[in-house]
Protein backbone atom coordinates (compact mmCIF):
# COMPACT_ATOMS: atom_id res chain seq x y z
CA UNK A 1 0.00 0.00 0.00
CA UNK A 2 1.46 3.31 -1.25
CA UNK A 3 0.91 5.74 2.30
CA UNK A 4 1.64 9.73 1.91
CA UNK A 5 3.62 10.87 4.32
CA UNK A 6 5.07 13.95 2.86
CA UNK A 7 2.83 17.69 3.08
CA UNK A 8 4.73 17.71 -0.39
CA UNK A 9 2.73 15.66 -1.63
CA UNK A 10 1.29 17.31 -5.12
CA UNK A 11 -2.15 16.34 -4.78
CA UNK A 12 -1.74 17.06 -0.89
CA UNK A 13 -0.81 20.66 -1.84
CA UNK A 14 -3.84 21.44 -3.96
CA UNK A 15 -5.97 20.30 -1.43
CA UNK A 16 -4.77 21.85 1.48
CA UNK A 17 -5.25 25.41 -0.62
CA UNK A 18 -8.74 24.82 -1.12
CA UNK A 19 -8.77 26.27 2.74
CA UNK A 20 -8.18 29.66 2.03
CA UNK A 21 -11.24 31.34 0.39
CA UNK A 22 -9.07 32.43 -2.76
CA UNK A 23 -7.90 29.15 -3.93
CA UNK A 24 -12.16 27.58 -3.88
CA UNK A 25 -13.02 28.63 -7.67
CA UNK A 26 -14.58 25.28 -8.73
CA UNK A 27 -13.50 22.88 -5.57
CA UNK A 28 -14.16 22.99 -2.35
CA UNK A 29 -13.45 20.36 0.40
CA UNK A 30 -15.65 17.91 3.16
CA UNK A 31 -14.52 16.09 6.00
CA UNK A 32 -15.75 12.98 7.08
CA UNK A 33 -18.00 9.92 6.22
CA UNK A 34 -21.18 11.52 7.01
CA UNK A 35 -20.36 14.27 4.25
CA UNK A 36 -18.73 12.12 2.25
CA UNK A 37 -22.01 9.87 1.66
CA UNK A 38 -24.26 12.80 1.36
CA UNK A 39 -22.02 14.38 -1.22
CA UNK A 40 -22.05 11.06 -3.60
CA UNK A 41 -25.65 10.55 -2.77
CA UNK A 42 -26.33 13.57 -4.37
CA UNK A 43 -24.46 13.19 -7.44
CA UNK A 44 -21.72 15.76 -6.56
CA UNK A 45 -19.09 14.83 -8.28
CA UNK A 46 -15.94 13.83 -6.06
CA UNK A 47 -12.91 14.64 -7.67
CA UNK A 48 -10.26 13.21 -4.86
CA UNK A 49 -10.53 11.54 -1.58
CA UNK A 50 -7.93 10.90 0.84
CA UNK A 51 -8.30 8.72 4.03
CA UNK A 52 -5.97 7.10 6.52
CA UNK A 53 -4.85 3.65 6.27
CA UNK A 54 -7.49 2.30 8.22
CA UNK A 55 -10.06 3.04 5.98
CA UNK A 56 -7.99 2.78 2.99
CA UNK A 57 -10.18 -0.97 1.91
CA UNK A 58 -13.42 0.97 2.71
CA UNK A 59 -12.20 3.56 -0.16
CA UNK A 60 -9.94 1.57 -2.69
CA UNK A 61 -10.28 4.58 -5.43
CA UNK A 62 -8.85 7.15 -2.38
CA UNK A 63 -5.49 8.04 -1.55
CA UNK A 64 -4.04 6.77 1.39
CA UNK A 65 -2.27 9.42 3.36
CA UNK A 66 -1.00 9.56 7.41
CA UNK A 67 -2.70 11.20 9.93
CA UNK A 68 -0.50 14.05 10.15
CA UNK A 69 -0.46 14.70 6.45
CA UNK A 70 -4.83 14.56 6.82
CA UNK A 71 -4.91 16.83 10.04
CA UNK A 72 -2.90 19.06 7.22
CA UNK A 73 -5.90 19.13 5.27
CA UNK A 74 -8.76 20.00 7.60
CA UNK A 75 -8.47 22.94 9.85
CA UNK A 76 -11.42 20.65 12.43
CA UNK A 77 -10.02 20.30 15.53
CA UNK A 78 -11.44 16.72 15.99
CA UNK A 79 -10.49 15.32 12.33
CA UNK A 80 -11.92 12.32 10.84
CA UNK A 81 -10.40 9.71 8.40
CA UNK A 82 -11.96 11.61 5.23
CA UNK A 83 -10.97 14.24 3.49
CA UNK A 84 -12.46 14.94 -0.23
CA UNK A 85 -12.27 17.46 -2.87
CA UNK A 86 -15.15 17.99 -4.54
CA UNK A 87 -16.06 20.22 -7.87
CA UNK A 88 -18.86 23.18 -7.09
CA UNK A 89 -22.49 23.27 -8.85
CA UNK A 90 -21.68 27.00 -9.95
CA UNK A 91 -24.23 26.67 -12.64
CA UNK A 92 -27.32 28.71 -11.57
CA UNK A 93 -30.35 28.36 -14.10
CA UNK A 94 -33.63 29.84 -12.22
CA UNK A 95 -36.19 27.85 -14.75
CA UNK A 96 -34.51 24.71 -13.13
CA UNK A 97 -35.00 25.59 -9.30
CA UNK A 98 -38.45 25.71 -7.94
CA UNK A 99 -38.71 29.19 -6.07
CA UNK A 100 -42.04 28.23 -4.26
CA UNK A 101 -40.32 28.77 -0.66
CA UNK A 102 -37.10 30.57 -0.82
CA UNK A 103 -34.42 31.53 1.70
CA UNK A 104 -32.06 34.53 1.30
CA UNK A 105 -29.27 35.72 3.10
CA UNK A 106 -28.24 38.93 2.76
CA UNK A 107 -24.54 39.98 4.46
CA UNK A 108 -24.93 37.13 6.78
CA UNK A 109 -21.15 37.17 8.19
CA UNK A 110 -20.89 33.73 10.77
CA UNK A 111 -20.17 30.84 8.98
CA UNK A 112 -22.05 29.15 12.17
CA UNK A 113 -24.68 31.33 11.53
CA UNK A 114 -24.79 30.83 7.93
CA UNK A 115 -24.55 27.04 8.11
CA UNK A 116 -27.10 26.61 10.91
CA UNK A 117 -29.34 28.90 8.58
CA UNK A 118 -29.38 26.35 5.75
CA UNK A 119 -29.86 23.51 7.95
CA UNK A 120 -32.97 25.06 9.27
CA UNK A 121 -34.23 26.06 5.91
CA UNK A 122 -33.67 22.19 4.87
CA UNK A 123 -35.50 20.93 7.58
CA UNK A 124 -38.79 23.29 7.25
CA UNK A 125 -38.68 22.04 3.59
CA UNK A 126 -37.61 25.12 1.88
CA UNK A 127 -37.01 24.77 -2.01
CA UNK A 128 -33.65 27.09 -2.37
CA UNK A 129 -31.19 29.34 -0.73
CA UNK A 130 -29.29 32.21 -1.94
CA UNK A 131 -26.70 34.26 -0.45
CA UNK A 132 -25.79 37.67 -1.32
CA UNK A 133 -22.03 37.77 -2.03
CA UNK A 134 -20.60 39.04 1.32
CA UNK A 135 -22.27 36.08 2.94
CA UNK A 136 -19.61 34.20 4.77
CA UNK A 137 -18.38 31.56 2.23
CA UNK A 138 -21.04 28.88 1.85
CA UNK A 139 -18.07 26.23 0.56
CA UNK A 140 -15.52 27.12 4.09
CA UNK A 141 -15.02 24.27 6.32
CA UNK A 142 -16.78 26.28 8.95
CA UNK A 143 -20.18 26.23 6.85
CA UNK A 144 -19.64 22.99 6.21
CA UNK A 145 -19.72 21.81 9.36
CA UNK A 146 -22.59 23.22 10.48
CA UNK A 147 -24.86 22.63 7.46
CA UNK A 148 -24.67 19.04 7.98
CA UNK A 149 -25.06 18.03 4.44
CA UNK A 150 -28.17 20.42 4.13
CA UNK A 151 -26.27 22.03 0.93
CA UNK A 152 -26.98 18.36 -0.84
CA UNK A 153 -30.35 18.52 -0.15
CA UNK A 154 -31.73 21.77 -1.29
CA UNK A 155 -29.76 24.21 -4.01
CA UNK A 156 -27.51 26.64 -2.30
CA UNK A 157 -26.29 29.34 -4.54
CA UNK A 158 -24.25 32.80 -3.80
CA UNK A 159 -25.57 35.16 -6.07
CA UNK A 160 -26.30 39.13 -6.81
CA UNK A 161 -28.61 40.18 -4.81
CA UNK A 162 -30.29 42.63 -7.45
CA UNK A 163 -30.34 39.72 -10.26
CA UNK A 164 -32.08 37.45 -7.92
CA UNK A 165 -34.77 40.48 -6.60
CA UNK A 166 -35.44 40.98 -10.76
CA UNK A 167 -36.31 37.53 -11.13
CA UNK A 168 -38.41 37.29 -8.19
CA UNK A 169 -40.83 40.04 -9.10
CA UNK A 170 -40.75 38.48 -12.40
CA UNK A 171 -42.22 35.44 -11.03
CA UNK A 172 -44.33 37.62 -8.38
CA UNK A 173 -42.50 35.97 -5.76
CA UNK A 174 -43.19 37.84 -2.52
CA UNK A 175 -40.23 39.36 -0.73
CA UNK A 176 -40.84 39.40 2.97
CA UNK A 177 -37.63 41.43 4.79
CA UNK A 178 -36.81 40.53 8.40
CA UNK A 179 -36.06 44.06 10.00
CA UNK A 180 -36.73 46.02 13.37
CA UNK A 181 -38.37 49.11 12.08
CA UNK A 182 -41.39 51.51 12.33
CA UNK A 183 -42.86 50.20 8.87
CA UNK A 184 -42.30 46.65 9.84
CA UNK A 185 -45.22 44.41 10.56
CA UNK A 186 -45.46 41.61 13.00
CA UNK A 187 -44.77 37.84 10.77
CA UNK A 188 -47.59 36.58 12.32
CA UNK A 189 -49.63 39.53 9.96
CA UNK A 190 -48.25 37.50 6.91
CA UNK A 191 -50.93 34.88 5.56
CA UNK A 192 -49.13 33.79 2.67
CA UNK A 193 -47.40 30.77 3.18
CA UNK A 194 -45.74 30.27 -0.01
CA UNK A 195 -44.51 32.13 -3.40
CA UNK A 196 -42.20 33.77 -0.76
CA UNK A 197 -38.71 34.77 -0.29
CA UNK A 198 -37.77 35.02 3.61
CA UNK A 199 -34.39 37.63 3.42
CA UNK A 200 -32.10 37.76 6.42
CA UNK A 201 -29.81 40.26 7.06
CA UNK A 202 -26.11 41.07 8.79
CA UNK A 203 -25.61 40.31 12.65
CA UNK A 204 -24.97 43.88 13.39
CA UNK A 205 -26.29 45.98 10.43
CA UNK A 206 -29.53 44.30 9.75
CA UNK A 207 -30.41 44.24 5.67
CA UNK A 208 -29.02 46.07 3.04
CA UNK A 209 -30.70 49.55 1.64
CA UNK A 210 -31.41 47.19 -1.38
CA UNK A 211 -33.56 44.67 0.12
CA UNK A 212 -35.30 47.46 2.16
CA UNK A 213 -36.17 48.86 -1.35
CA UNK A 214 -37.11 45.69 -3.04
CA UNK A 215 -38.85 44.31 -0.50
CA UNK A 216 -42.74 43.79 -0.41
CA UNK A 217 -42.92 43.47 3.41
CA UNK A 218 -41.10 44.02 6.27
CA UNK A 219 -41.96 41.70 8.88
CA UNK A 220 -40.36 41.78 12.76
CA UNK A 221 -40.80 39.38 15.64
CA UNK A 222 -42.13 40.52 18.49
CA UNK A 223 -40.27 40.49 21.81
CA UNK A 224 -42.09 40.38 24.93
CA UNK A 225 -38.57 40.23 27.09
CA UNK A 226 -35.67 42.68 27.45
CA UNK A 227 -33.10 41.38 25.22
CA UNK A 228 -32.46 43.83 22.47
CA UNK A 229 -32.33 41.19 19.68
CA UNK A 230 -32.52 37.78 18.49
CA UNK A 231 -29.64 36.18 16.95
CA UNK A 232 -29.52 36.21 13.28
CA UNK A 233 -30.42 32.23 12.69
CA UNK A 234 -32.77 31.74 15.97
CA UNK A 235 -35.11 34.93 14.02
CA UNK A 236 -34.64 32.68 10.64
CA UNK A 237 -35.98 29.11 12.68
CA UNK A 238 -38.95 30.93 14.05
CA UNK A 239 -39.60 33.02 10.24
CA UNK A 240 -39.13 29.62 8.60
CA UNK A 241 -41.13 27.24 10.55
CA UNK A 242 -44.21 30.24 10.57
CA UNK A 243 -44.09 29.52 6.75
CA UNK A 244 -44.75 25.52 6.58
CA UNK B 1 -1.63 56.72 38.00
CA UNK B 2 -0.90 53.36 38.89
CA UNK B 3 -0.46 50.55 36.19
CA UNK B 4 -0.45 47.23 36.84
CA UNK B 5 2.15 45.90 34.47
CA UNK B 6 2.57 42.61 35.89
CA UNK B 7 1.09 39.66 35.35
CA UNK B 8 1.97 38.45 38.90
CA UNK B 9 -0.24 40.99 40.58
CA UNK B 10 -2.39 39.20 42.75
CA UNK B 11 -5.72 41.15 42.15
CA UNK B 12 -4.44 39.84 38.11
CA UNK B 13 -3.89 36.16 38.80
CA UNK B 14 -6.99 35.53 40.70
CA UNK B 15 -8.98 37.15 37.79
CA UNK B 16 -7.27 35.06 35.80
CA UNK B 17 -7.66 31.91 37.57
CA UNK B 18 -11.71 32.92 36.76
CA UNK B 19 -10.89 31.90 33.35
CA UNK B 20 -11.09 27.70 34.52
CA UNK B 21 -14.70 26.15 36.13
CA UNK B 22 -12.98 24.70 38.95
CA UNK B 23 -12.01 28.33 40.55
CA UNK B 24 -15.75 29.91 40.11
CA UNK B 25 -17.46 29.22 43.10
CA UNK B 26 -18.45 32.53 44.24
CA UNK B 27 -17.56 34.78 41.47
CA UNK B 28 -16.79 34.74 37.54
CA UNK B 29 -15.55 37.19 34.77
CA UNK B 30 -17.29 39.63 32.69
CA UNK B 31 -15.84 41.49 29.72
CA UNK B 32 -16.67 44.71 27.88
CA UNK B 33 -18.38 48.33 28.78
CA UNK B 34 -21.92 46.59 27.21
CA UNK B 35 -21.70 43.93 30.00
CA UNK B 36 -20.57 45.39 32.62
CA UNK B 37 -23.51 48.08 32.67
CA UNK B 38 -26.09 45.11 32.49
CA UNK B 39 -24.98 44.14 35.80
CA UNK B 40 -24.61 47.12 37.17
CA UNK B 41 -27.54 48.17 36.13
CA UNK B 42 -29.21 44.70 37.99
CA UNK B 43 -27.94 45.38 40.96
CA UNK B 44 -25.30 42.50 40.82
CA UNK B 45 -21.99 43.14 42.86
CA UNK B 46 -18.71 44.26 40.85
CA UNK B 47 -15.97 43.02 43.16
CA UNK B 48 -13.33 44.39 40.99
CA UNK B 49 -12.69 46.01 37.56
CA UNK B 50 -9.58 46.29 35.22
CA UNK B 51 -9.16 48.63 32.53
CA UNK B 52 -6.79 50.23 30.33
CA UNK B 53 -5.32 53.39 30.82
CA UNK B 54 -7.32 54.83 28.22
CA UNK B 55 -10.44 54.27 30.45
CA UNK B 56 -9.22 55.38 33.84
CA UNK B 57 -10.84 58.57 34.06
CA UNK B 58 -14.61 56.65 33.45
CA UNK B 59 -13.43 54.24 36.31
CA UNK B 60 -12.33 55.94 39.03
CA UNK B 61 -12.54 52.38 41.28
CA UNK B 62 -10.88 50.37 38.82
CA UNK B 63 -7.07 48.80 39.18
CA UNK B 64 -5.57 50.48 35.74
CA UNK B 65 -3.76 47.75 33.89
CA UNK B 66 -1.67 47.23 30.54
CA UNK B 67 -3.21 45.89 27.21
CA UNK B 68 -0.93 43.42 28.08
CA UNK B 69 -2.19 42.28 31.06
CA UNK B 70 -5.71 42.65 30.53
CA UNK B 71 -5.61 40.36 27.08
CA UNK B 72 -3.87 38.03 30.05
CA UNK B 73 -7.57 37.89 32.12
CA UNK B 74 -10.02 37.17 28.90
CA UNK B 75 -9.89 34.62 26.41
CA UNK B 76 -11.66 36.76 24.26
CA UNK B 77 -10.09 36.82 20.54
CA UNK B 78 -11.14 40.58 20.47
CA UNK B 79 -10.77 42.30 24.03
CA UNK B 80 -12.33 45.49 25.03
CA UNK B 81 -10.57 47.72 27.16
CA UNK B 82 -12.77 46.37 30.53
CA UNK B 83 -12.68 43.09 32.63
CA UNK B 84 -14.57 42.56 36.00
CA UNK B 85 -14.99 40.14 38.45
CA UNK B 86 -18.55 39.91 39.77
CA UNK B 87 -19.94 37.56 42.80
CA UNK B 88 -22.81 35.09 41.33
CA UNK B 89 -26.16 34.85 42.70
CA UNK B 90 -26.45 31.44 43.83
CA UNK B 91 -29.17 31.58 46.85
CA UNK B 92 -32.32 29.82 44.56
CA UNK B 93 -35.46 30.83 46.75
CA UNK B 94 -38.74 28.86 44.23
CA UNK B 95 -40.73 31.00 46.04
CA UNK B 96 -39.57 34.62 45.29
CA UNK B 97 -39.02 33.63 41.46
CA UNK B 98 -41.97 34.13 39.18
CA UNK B 99 -42.22 30.08 37.57
CA UNK B 100 -45.53 30.85 35.32
CA UNK B 101 -42.72 30.15 31.75
CA UNK B 102 -39.24 28.71 32.26
CA UNK B 103 -36.91 27.10 30.42
CA UNK B 104 -35.15 24.33 31.34
CA UNK B 105 -31.82 23.05 29.72
CA UNK B 106 -31.17 19.55 29.99
CA UNK B 107 -27.49 18.69 29.25
CA UNK B 108 -27.44 20.94 26.94
CA UNK B 109 -23.42 21.19 26.35
CA UNK B 110 -22.41 23.70 23.70
CA UNK B 111 -21.65 26.93 24.88
CA UNK B 112 -22.96 29.10 22.20
CA UNK B 113 -25.91 27.46 22.70
CA UNK B 114 -26.48 27.40 26.01
CA UNK B 115 -26.15 31.49 26.00
CA UNK B 116 -28.22 32.11 22.73
CA UNK B 117 -30.67 30.04 24.27
CA UNK B 118 -31.04 31.90 27.49
CA UNK B 119 -30.37 35.25 25.13
CA UNK B 120 -33.90 34.01 23.22
CA UNK B 121 -35.83 32.74 26.45
CA UNK B 122 -35.03 36.40 27.89
CA UNK B 123 -36.49 38.20 24.41
CA UNK B 124 -39.54 35.76 24.24
CA UNK B 125 -40.41 37.15 27.76
CA UNK B 126 -39.44 33.78 29.79
CA UNK B 127 -39.55 34.31 33.29
CA UNK B 128 -36.24 31.97 34.13
CA UNK B 129 -33.82 29.81 33.09
CA UNK B 130 -32.80 26.17 35.27
CA UNK B 131 -30.18 24.35 33.75
CA UNK B 132 -29.14 20.77 35.02
CA UNK B 133 -25.77 20.17 36.41
CA UNK B 134 -24.16 18.85 33.53
CA UNK B 135 -25.04 22.04 30.98
CA UNK B 136 -21.73 24.23 29.81
CA UNK B 137 -21.30 26.54 32.81
CA UNK B 138 -23.49 29.76 32.49
CA UNK B 139 -20.26 31.63 34.22
CA UNK B 140 -17.83 30.69 31.45
CA UNK B 141 -16.46 33.27 28.91
CA UNK B 142 -17.75 31.85 25.81
CA UNK B 143 -21.64 31.58 27.23
CA UNK B 144 -21.45 35.10 28.90
CA UNK B 145 -20.35 36.86 25.40
CA UNK B 146 -23.68 34.82 23.51
CA UNK B 147 -26.04 35.92 26.69
CA UNK B 148 -25.50 39.67 25.65
CA UNK B 149 -26.25 39.97 29.54
CA UNK B 150 -29.62 38.07 29.54
CA UNK B 151 -28.55 36.65 32.60
CA UNK B 152 -28.85 40.24 34.13
CA UNK B 153 -32.87 40.50 32.75
CA UNK B 154 -34.08 37.16 34.47
CA UNK B 155 -33.08 34.46 36.38
CA UNK B 156 -30.54 31.65 35.94
CA UNK B 157 -29.79 29.02 37.74
CA UNK B 158 -27.72 25.71 37.67
CA UNK B 159 -30.07 23.15 39.37
CA UNK B 160 -30.67 19.20 40.50
CA UNK B 161 -33.44 18.49 37.55
CA UNK B 162 -35.17 15.90 40.13
CA UNK B 163 -35.41 18.87 42.47
CA UNK B 164 -36.85 21.33 40.27
CA UNK B 165 -39.23 18.55 38.58
CA UNK B 166 -40.71 17.66 42.13
CA UNK B 167 -41.34 21.85 42.88
CA UNK B 168 -42.91 22.16 39.36
CA UNK B 169 -45.08 19.18 40.36
CA UNK B 170 -46.05 20.59 43.48
CA UNK B 171 -46.93 24.33 41.91
CA UNK B 172 -49.00 22.31 39.02
CA UNK B 173 -46.90 23.51 36.23
CA UNK B 174 -46.76 21.99 33.39
CA UNK B 175 -43.60 19.99 32.09
CA UNK B 176 -43.01 19.74 28.07
CA UNK B 177 -39.85 18.04 26.49
CA UNK B 178 -38.23 18.34 23.35
CA UNK B 179 -37.80 15.37 21.82
CA UNK B 180 -38.43 13.11 18.81
CA UNK B 181 -40.12 9.96 19.35
CA UNK B 182 -43.31 7.85 18.85
CA UNK B 183 -44.80 9.35 21.93
CA UNK B 184 -44.35 12.72 21.12
CA UNK B 185 -47.05 15.65 19.99
CA UNK B 186 -46.26 18.43 17.42
CA UNK B 187 -45.76 21.59 19.92
CA UNK B 188 -48.55 23.19 17.59
CA UNK B 189 -50.83 20.90 19.25
CA UNK B 190 -50.12 22.26 22.96
CA UNK B 191 -52.47 24.87 23.69
CA UNK B 192 -51.27 25.49 27.08
CA UNK B 193 -49.52 28.85 27.05
CA UNK B 194 -48.24 29.30 30.68
CA UNK B 195 -47.82 27.70 33.94
CA UNK B 196 -44.72 25.48 31.41
CA UNK B 197 -42.09 24.48 31.99
CA UNK B 198 -40.02 23.96 28.57
CA UNK B 199 -36.91 21.36 28.77
CA UNK B 200 -34.72 21.00 25.67
CA UNK B 201 -31.53 18.39 25.60
CA UNK B 202 -28.47 17.21 24.75
CA UNK B 203 -27.08 18.15 21.18
CA UNK B 204 -26.83 14.36 20.58
CA UNK B 205 -28.55 12.56 22.87
CA UNK B 206 -31.70 14.84 23.32
CA UNK B 207 -33.54 14.65 26.95
CA UNK B 208 -32.27 12.61 30.02
CA UNK B 209 -34.39 9.44 31.23
CA UNK B 210 -35.36 11.62 34.88
CA UNK B 211 -36.74 14.45 31.93
CA UNK B 212 -38.44 11.76 29.61
CA UNK B 213 -40.05 10.16 33.19
CA UNK B 214 -40.58 13.40 34.73
CA UNK B 215 -42.20 14.96 31.33
CA UNK B 216 -46.18 15.41 31.24
CA UNK B 217 -45.93 15.96 27.82
CA UNK B 218 -43.52 15.14 24.84
CA UNK B 219 -43.49 17.78 21.84
CA UNK B 220 -41.66 17.76 19.14
CA UNK B 221 -41.06 20.15 15.77
CA UNK B 222 -42.53 18.63 12.60
CA UNK B 223 -39.92 18.95 9.79
CA UNK B 224 -40.99 18.41 6.26
CA UNK B 225 -37.65 18.51 4.35
CA UNK B 226 -34.92 16.72 4.84
CA UNK B 227 -32.55 17.51 7.63
CA UNK B 228 -32.29 14.92 10.08
CA UNK B 229 -32.38 16.99 13.07
CA UNK B 230 -32.54 20.80 14.12
CA UNK B 231 -29.80 22.64 16.16
CA UNK B 232 -31.21 23.05 19.78
CA UNK B 233 -30.67 26.66 19.85
CA UNK B 234 -33.16 26.79 16.56
CA UNK B 235 -35.66 23.68 18.03
CA UNK B 236 -35.09 26.02 21.30
CA UNK B 237 -36.43 29.53 19.46
CA UNK B 238 -38.95 27.79 17.52
CA UNK B 239 -40.83 26.49 20.46
CA UNK B 240 -39.97 29.51 22.91
CA UNK B 241 -41.89 31.86 20.42
CA UNK B 242 -44.19 29.56 20.16
CA UNK B 243 -45.40 29.59 23.49
CA UNK B 244 -45.72 33.96 24.08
Amino acid sequence: MNIIRSKENKAVKSAKKLLQKKYRKDTYLIEGFHLFEEASRSGAEILETFVTEEFAAKFPEAIIVTQEVLNFITDSKTPQGLVAVVKMNNDLDYEKINLNKILVLDGVQDPGNVGTLIRTADAGGFDAVFLSRDCADVYSPKVMRSMQGSNYHLPVYSVDLSELYKKLKELKISVLASTLSDESISYKEVEQKSGIALVLGNEGQGISQLTKNEADVLVHIDMPGQAESLNVAIAGGILIFNFI
